[in-house]
């Protein structure tokens, strides 16, 4: 029977209350399917800083680098500065371990009201690729004449021909295996006239290798006001770390799925182990009233089980989530009364 | 008699278009209200780079230095890059003189159905307040290693105290003459750890000085997904220049606006002419078929009106706006079948 040990990290707020339930749907995938799961619990959170005056011990890294998977549920809380929480874990496992590759499903569910008229489940179902180890998000710059009028903040974004092209070889790759073959790129090449030009030259190049699959590209604020209109229009959209973030909040917003928007954090070359984690945050506003949707962890636990090669048993979990978006019940945020348990119970039973 | 000397720049594509069915309309509220207009008609343009070299002549914004206000169509083509043609005109207008306020409005009209469900004219109106002069597009940067595996490309943002204030007071004085009197800031400072907590800082800085006015902060991810699903809730929306960008076209996709959305760039301190223009692009796809929707051109006019300080003129061109989109005729992205010039004439006549 294969066994994976995966690193656990609950993290802050809701994570807490929805990690469990992602764990009841996969150990129940794994009776079903032969899949034994070791489940290494890692207490690295804001509380953990408020203790340890950091997220996570300095050999945090070193001691899950060999695990099969990391499962993650929110991370950032009020009581820590979010750039402060967030670079010293969440930000810091996906560039430590190279996850460079952020898989967000963009998808119209069964039993979901999407917010945009007329949109039916199968007209949405397309995938963000974020880049998810440079560009916009740098630690590079600082201020200037402090404290006076003169102050100025710089900030500078890196964007680097392997980081840039790596992820857009990804998306091809991806688009060649979906029937639409498709690859959408976010740009802004018009106001930021350096890093983003450069963006576009890659992808033209990147584009040329792979002759089987249409390349198109937007600018970030009409393909935003795409993800809007014609969302049906989109395969595969790779785009940048700050566009990426951006687009895969958008499009699960379109689709009314934003509670339950499953990720994947990619090391594609498997020299580190990846993370999943739903695209929703920590959610303080509900923390600790047992109502929020586990789905966003437990899809991410499906992707997790294809990832480490039990494609099987990943859909099957899909489609258990389909059936109880279907037959219910559901929690407050998609229009029912469940607790979060009662949901992680009904789609454990479904699996 | 008031009179008023405009720099018209109709630019490029559908631009040259609509410019002329904008004079019209300016024209007819002119003649209705005692105001004299000189159109001083300008080429700037890509066919001017193609000639020329350059988008303009070098001592372009003397020439129109003192002129009342700028009236612009669109920029950019597919004859010139993008970076080229938007620096060496629209870009080098905003910054040249310092039209660092630029007003965004989002608003749901009638006549027109939003992509959103169950939305109705009134529901949906507020102002995007975009900082129009530094932040994300900036002109620092490079690359190095190039044309080697190791090729590296950055690109600087930069916020000035100065900057950032001065957007985030207009926002508030803005805020302060509407009856909802809320401010809410585009951040991400979770992810652009140096940058985004300076704006946030500032802004609430700021906040302290207007305790009449209600402020809120989203992530620029959530922002956008909230646009799509709590759009009533916001009011004024303050936002640097890419995540304005953003936000901007964002907001008129939701309302169904977006060829009809206008805009102004203001200098608020009228030391220099202020801009106004459609939010809509040169859109080289339907550019010489005669459909283009006038109405960015002709409500982006009635924003010159208000800040010229023909209050009254500039009512009335919206008022028959609204009559023309709940009567009739309408250009084909509004679902009719009128020409630009049929669309134009309908609404001088309305004024
Ligand atoms: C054309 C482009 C440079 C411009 C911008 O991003 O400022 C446009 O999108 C706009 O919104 O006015
Ligand atoms: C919390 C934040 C830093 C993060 C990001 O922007 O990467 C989140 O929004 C996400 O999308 O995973």
């Amino acid at each position: 029977m294969p066994s994976h040990t995966i690193a656990v990290i609950a993290g802050d707020g809701i994570g807490k209350e929805v990690v469990p339930e992602g764990i009841r749907v996969l150990e129940a995938a794994g009776r079903k399917f032969g899949i034994d799961f070791r489940w290494d619990e890692l207490p690295w959170s804001c509380d953990y800083y408020l203790e340890h005056g950091r997220m996570m011990p300095e050999d945090g890294l070193a001691t899950i680098r060999h695990h099969d998977g990391i499962f993650l549920g929110a991370v950032g809380y009020p009581t820590v500065p979010d750039h402060v929480s967030l670079w010293g874990l969440l930000i810091a496992i996906r560039r430590g371990f190279q996850q460079y590759a952020n898989i967000r499903p963009v998808r119209l569910m069964p039993g979901i009201t999407s917010p945009l008229r007329d949109r039916l489940p199968g007209d949405i179902d397309f995938i963000v690729v974020r880049e998810n180890s440079e560009g916009e998000y740098s630690a590079i710059g600082g201020i200037s004449f402090e404290d006076t009028d003169d102050e100025v903040v710089m900030q500078t974004s890196v964007f680097s021909r392997r980081g840039v092209d790596r992820i857009m070889r990804y998306a091809f790759e991806l688009a060649r295996s979906r029937p639409a073959r498709q690859v959408t790129s976010a740009t802004k090449s018009n106001g930021m006239s350096i890093s983003m030009p450069y963006w576009d030259k890659r992808f033209q190049l990147m584009a040329e290798r792979y002759p089987d699959v249409t390349p198109s590209q937007f600018h970030i604020d009409i393909l935003s006001a795409h993800f809007v209109r014609n969302p049906d229009r989109f395969d595969v959209v790779v785009a940048s770390n700050l566009f990426g973030d951006i687009l895969s909040d958008l499009g699960p917003a379109c689709t009314g799925t934003i509670a339950i928007a499953p990720s994947a954090n990619l090391n594609p070359e498997r020299d580190f182990p990846s993370m999943f984690e739903p695209v929703h945050g920590s959610a303080p506003d509900i923390h600790g009233r047992n109502i929020a949707n586990p789905i966003g962890q437990i899809w991410s636990g499906a992707m997790m089980l294809d990832h480490l090669g039990h494609s099987q048993a990943s859909d099957a979990i899909v489609r258990a989530i389909e059936t109880v978006l279907t037959e219910g019940p559901r929690t407050p945020d998609i229009g029912g009364t469940a607790t979060t348990q009662e949901l992680g119970r009904a789609i454990a039973e479904a699996v």
